[in-house]
């Protein structure tokens, strides 16, 4: 995982650096920034770059995507790094240090990330698109967190909900760097972020089961695991869904 | 906030309901189903309509406006309702509440939401419509919760993570509900979804400031063991004991 800086070719490109990709992605944006993102046609990348459209369609299936050049590759490392075979004590925590190489990601190149940032803000389809970038990376996580507990019902609920926290804080300390134009310390901004959601779900935290009563073998017996600070109402009718249920 | 079941209209509509509007919504989807999504025009939805192609306009701006004709009226809502002036002793639950005005206008139209959840796992283009609305959901509830809390960096940051918690939870249960073709009971799915949001980061719950040390979970939990058959009384009698002890 430990990526050398500036990398960024396809996840599915050889270990070669490929120069006229990088290339592309220079002539783009200095394009986008002088005339604008819709003002500007692949033509005009190319020509600027002086490669032939077909070069960029090799790299990019749409304009849209040159904008966001290594999210394939990220999403690539980052399901790469839940697959591996580790001995993992707490997923929360192993979902973290995923998220935390998109982080890596954009901090490796700090005046690209600020400019693509601001670029984003302005043009209402490059924001689409990134939501379901963002989409796919918090799909992947709850995916993982899933596969990693039980089938239950209240399990996928945890795995959605953990999913989507471990994003918003990433996403939170990443604006955050990013709108201090890529000064500030990101590493730490990351870690902050994701202490919190951390200390909130991980292993060692106080976090409540979801409020699924957990059934033990025999027929007869239903257990109900709450927190003490819960409201009466809302464990009585637990209960009651609990003694319901077939 | 009541509002009546099939009330459709925009939010700056009169509270008069537009017969035209639920026709081109009725006449698009019949095509969606019939055709494809993507072979269907906004010609072909006028003329199933039998209105002119200005009529489709002022009521939507885009074909894709037309499988999401509730939306901006939710929004809408929802804003409102963060914005009343209410005596909010818990904003986590608070934003619970405001999310289960989205579940509300699913449910209110079992057969026409679970058609659309059919069309949009087909069609990326509605899927990335789809994940900006849920985008926009998310930052209304995000700002309300920042709004209530002070100006620090901690807060920004619980704010996201718990109004990302709530989309999570909330979708988590809507896509239960979709997936068993609205049969289900939908409140019930929420209400537990949003029970663990609830449990976790409400103003009853144990959860961790941010940056905060996690505490320990040893005393907060609550184990009760009971028969089925037991009478209810004698199940909340020995929770409140339980609760009780030190």
């Amino acid at each position: 995982m430990n990526e050398a800086p500036g990398r960024r070719e396809p996840a599915d490109a050889t270990t070669v650096r490929p120069p006229m990709r990088d290339a592309l992605v220079g002539a783009a944006f200095q394009l986008f920034l002088e005339r604008g993102y819709e003002e500007t046609t692949v033509d005009d990348i190319v020509a600027l770059a002086g490669v032939g459209r077909r070069s960029f369609f090799r790299y990019f299936p749409s304009k849209e995507d040159v904008v966001f050049p290594d999210h394939e590759r990220c999403l690539a490392d980052m399901t790469a790094f839940l697959d591996e075979e580790a001995d993992v004590q707490d997923p929360v925590q192993r979902v973290c240090d995923a998220a935390r190489l998109v982080l890596r990601m954009y901090a490796e190149n700090p005046t690209f990330s600020v400019q693509r940032y601001r670029l984003t803000k302005k043009v209402p389809g490059l924001r689409a698109y990134e939501l379901s970038v963002v989409w796919r990376y918090e799909r992947a996580l709850a995916e993982y967190l899933r596969r990693r507990s039980t089938e239950a019902r209240a399990d996928t609920l945890r795995a959605d909900v953990v999913a989507a926290a471990v994003v918003a804080a990433h996403n939170n300390a990443l604006r955050s760097w990013l709108r201090s134009d890529g000064t500030k310390d990101a590493e730490a901004a990351v870690d902050q972020a994701l202490g919190y959601v951390q200390n909130t779900f991980g292993s060692t935290s106080s976090a409540p089961a979801p409020a699924e009563p957990a059934r033990t073998g025999a027929e007869d017996v239903v257990v109900v695991v709450s927190r003490r600070g819960a409201p009466m109402w809302r464990v009585v009718q637990e209960i009651e869904s609990a003694f319901a249920r077939d």
